[in-house]
C-alpha cells in the first residue's frame, strides 16, 4: 500500500507534497501547543501568538494587511466564502439577487454554486477562447447586477494562465468584485492581490506544498462578505477572521505561512526550473508523436502544466497503464475524476476528442522521470494509429 | 515560548493533546499518502482507500452507515451543516421559514446562527434548569415549524449531560430533526446516534486526543440536508459526503478516526478514572472552600468537568495568577473567552456571580497535578472573604 520510492510523479496540479521543511515546521505545533488559540491562559495565549505571527508572515508575502486574513480548510471553502459571501452581501444591500460570473472552464466547484443556491445567486458564464483564456471581448460593456466575476489564475486542467489584470481593468466599481483562485500560480507567480488588483484571492495549502486541510481567503479592507456558517455580525471592516468561526488549526495554518513564504519566495526561481522541463518534455512529445494535440495555451501557460490528446487514444486507459507502471499522471481534475464523466473543461476547448493527459511538474521532477514517461508513452501510445 | 513540561494542563474541555497513538499513526499520511485522493491513479486510489478505511472504521464505531458520514472541518462547520442544512431543505421542501430550537446555554457558534442568517432561519430558545438541563417542561406539546432541535450532549462550560433520550421521546416526527453535538462527550459515554436516538451528530477531532481541523457530522439516512458549500444536487440518500466537496485531508481523518476508536471503545475505562480525579477534587474543594458553589449538576456532570465559583473572587485575575503559576484552567469556553463577556453560561444558570473556573481533566491527570492545583487555590482564594 505505501507508495512505492520509485514513482514517478507528475501530478501536481491535484496535489504537491508535504514539503519537508513545512512538515518540520509544523511539529511542534501539533505536539507542544495543542492547547485551544482562543483560550486566555498562558498556553492558549502561546498558541494564539503563532497563529499570529503566521498571520503576519502571510501578510507580509501577499502585501496585504493580517486582518484581512481568512484561515479556511481549503480552497473549496475559500471559494464558496468568496462566491456566496459576496452574493449575499450585495442582496443584502440592494434587495436583489445577483449574479455570479464564471469561466466556462471553471473548476467544478464552483460552477455547481448556483446549482446548490438557486435562491441566492445567477451563474454567468464567461465565454473562453480554445487557448482556455477568457474572451474579454464576449464580456457585457458594462456588466451589472453581478456580484463578483470569479476566475482561476491558472486553469487546473489546462494550466492557462488567465488575463487577471485585464479583467481587473474592464470590470466596474465597486461591483462586480473580482476574485481568483490562486491554487495552481502561487508557486510560479506573483500572486499579491494589489498586483492582481482583485478583492478577493484564495489560497490552498496542498498545491503549494503545504498541508491539506488548510486554506485561506484575502478579502480586501471595505469588501462587504457574509458569513458561510455563522459571525456574530456581518463584518465590513477589521478582521475578517471573524467571519469564520471555529477553533484555529495551529499546526495547519503555520505550515501554511511556511510553504506560501517558500512558494511566494522564490516563484522566479520555481518558473525557471519548472519552464525548463516542460519545454523539454514538449519538444520531446511533439518530436515523437508529431500530430498529438497541445491543449490550452501554448504561450499563456504556467510552468507547471501540459495537457495533451492523442488523437484515437483511450486517455483513460492510457493513464491506468501508465500507473500501473508507477507513473502517476491525470486525465482530469482530481475532483471531476470521480465521477467518470471525463474532463469537462477539455469538452469546452474543442468539439474533437474531450479526452487528455494532464502532466504536472514540480521543482523536484528531474528530466529522468520525464524521459521514463516519454519511454512509456512511446511503448503505449500507437504512434501509427493517430488520425 | 514551548510549553513547559511541568505544566498543570486542566483545560481539556477545550482542547486536548493530540495522542502520541494518533500522531503516530498520521505521519505516513502526511509524507506518503500525499496524493488527491480523488484522483483515480494508484497514488489517489492508495488515498482513497485509506479515507474509506478509516469511514467504515468510524461507521463500526459508530454503528451506522459509512455514507452516512460527513467529513468538515470541525464541529463549528458541522454544526452549522446541521442546523443550516436542515433549515434550508426544511424551507425548500415546505416553502416556509423554519425556526431551530437551541438550548439556553448552548455554544456561541451555534446561538448566533439566526444572527447570521436571518432570512434562512429563526432561534427559540430552550429553557434550562439551574442544573444546565434543558426543562423539557416548558416545550410545546406539539413543537411545530421547527426544523431541527440541537443540544451539547455535555455543555461544555459546566458539562451537564443533556437527556438527549427524552428529548428524542418527546420531539415530533420527521420534524423537528434532533441534532447532538458530542464534542465534550465521545471520550465518556456511548454516542452511538442510534443509541442516542437522534438524526444529526457532531464529532469534533481535537476535543478527544485527535487533531485540529477535521471532525464529522453523521446524518441519518434519508435526512433532507442542504449543503454549505456547493454540491452537485440536493442530496437524500446515498453518500452525504457529496454535500462537502474539496479535497479530503487524509492525514486528518485517519488522525479522527484513530482518535474516536480510541474514545469509544475505552469510554467507560476513561470516565472511571476521570471520575475518580473529578470526585477528589471536588471533595478537597469543597472541605478547603465551604462556600465554593458548584455550578451545573452535580449528579447529570460529565466526569471531565468541574466549574466552579469562589464568591466575590475576580475569577479572571484568579485563573490569569493559576496560569502564571502553570496552571492551566479557563473561566468560560474558549470561543467565548475572546470577547472578555464573560460565560454566557453562568448568567443564564444564576442571577448570582455569573463567573467560575473551569476546571477539566483527562486520563493523564494525576491527583498529584490536582494537588498542585488546590495548593495554588488555597494560596489565592481568600478563605474568609467569601460570603
Amino acid at each position: 500500500m505505501k507508495q512505492k520510492k520509485d514513482t514517478v510523479y507528475l501530478d501536481h496540479a491535484a496535489a504537491t507534497p508535504l514539503l519537508p521543511a513545512v512538515e518540520e515546521v509544523m511539529q511542534p505545533y501539533q505536539e507542544d501547543y495543542f492547547a485551544n488559540p482562543q483560550a486566555v491562559h498562558q498556553e492558549g495565549v502561546a498558541a494564539q501568538a503563532v497563529i499570529k505571527e503566521a498571520r503576519e508572515r502571510i501578510a507580509k508575502v501577499l502585501g496585504v494587511q493580517a486582518s484581512e486574513l481568512v484561515f479556511t480548510s481549503g480552497a473549496t471553502e475559500a471559494n464558496a466564502l468568496a462566491l456566496l459571501g459576496a452574493a449575499q452581501a450585495y442582496r443584502k444591500k440592494t434587495g436583489e439577487k445577483p449574479s455570479v460570473f464564471l469561466s466556462a472552464i471553471a473548476h467544478p466547484s464552483v460552477l455547481n454554486i448556483s446549482v446548490s443556491h438557486p435562491e441566492i445567486v445567477d451563474v454567468e458564464i464567461m465565454s473562453v477562447k480554445k487557448s482556455g483564456e477568457i474572451d474579454l471581448e464576449s464580456l457585457p460593456d458594462n456588466i451589472t447586477g453581478a456580484a463578483v466575476v470569479s476566475v482561476e489564475h491558472v486553469n487546473s486542467e489546462v494550466g492557462t494562465l488567465q488575463p487577471v489584470r485585464d479583467l481587473s481593468q474592464v470590470r466596474g466599481r465597486p461591483y462586480p468584485l473580482l476574485h481568483v483562485d490562486a491554487s495552481q500560480s502561487a508557486e510560479f507567480y506573483n500572486v499579491q492581490p494589489h498586483n492582481l488588483g482583485v478583492d478577493l484571492l484564495t489560497i490552498n495549502g496542498h498545491k503549494l506544498g503545504g498541508p491539506k486541510g488548510v486554506g485561506l481567503l484575502w478579502v480586501r479592507t471595505g469588501t462587504p462578505l457574509a458569513p458561510l456558517f455563522v459571525a456574530p455580525t456581518d463584518i465590513q471592516v477589521g478582521d475578517y477572521q471573524r467571519l469564520r468561526p471555529g477553533t484555529p488549526p495551529t499546526a495547519l495554518i503555520v505550515g501554511l505561512a511556511t510553504a506560501l513564504n517558500l512558494a511566494q519566495g522564490n516563484y522566479e526561481k520555481n518558473t525557471q526550473i519548472v519552464r525548463d522541463l516542460q519545454q523539454y518534455c514538449l519538444a520531446e512529445l511533439e518530436a515523437s508523436f508529431p500530430k498529438m494535440r497541445l491543449n490550452g495555451s501554448r504561450d499563456r501557460r504556467a510552468p507547471h502544466n501540459l495537457n495533451v490528446t492523442f488523437l484515437g487514444t483511450d486517455h483513460d486507459y492510457l493513464a491506468a497503464k501508465l500507473s500501473a507502471e508507477g507513473i502517476v499522471v491525470s486525465t482530469t481534475s482530481a475532483c471531476q475524476a470521480e465521477t467518470g464523466e471525463g474532463s469537462g473543461v477539455l469538452a469546452r476547448l474543442s468539439n474533437e476528442d474531450p479526452r487528455g493527459l494532464r502532466i504536472s511538474f514540480s521543482t523536484e521532477t528531474t528530466r529522468h522521470d520525464i524521459d521514463q514517461l516519454l519511454d512509456a508513452l512511446k511503448q503505449l501510445v500507437e504512434v501509427d494509429a493517430k488520425i
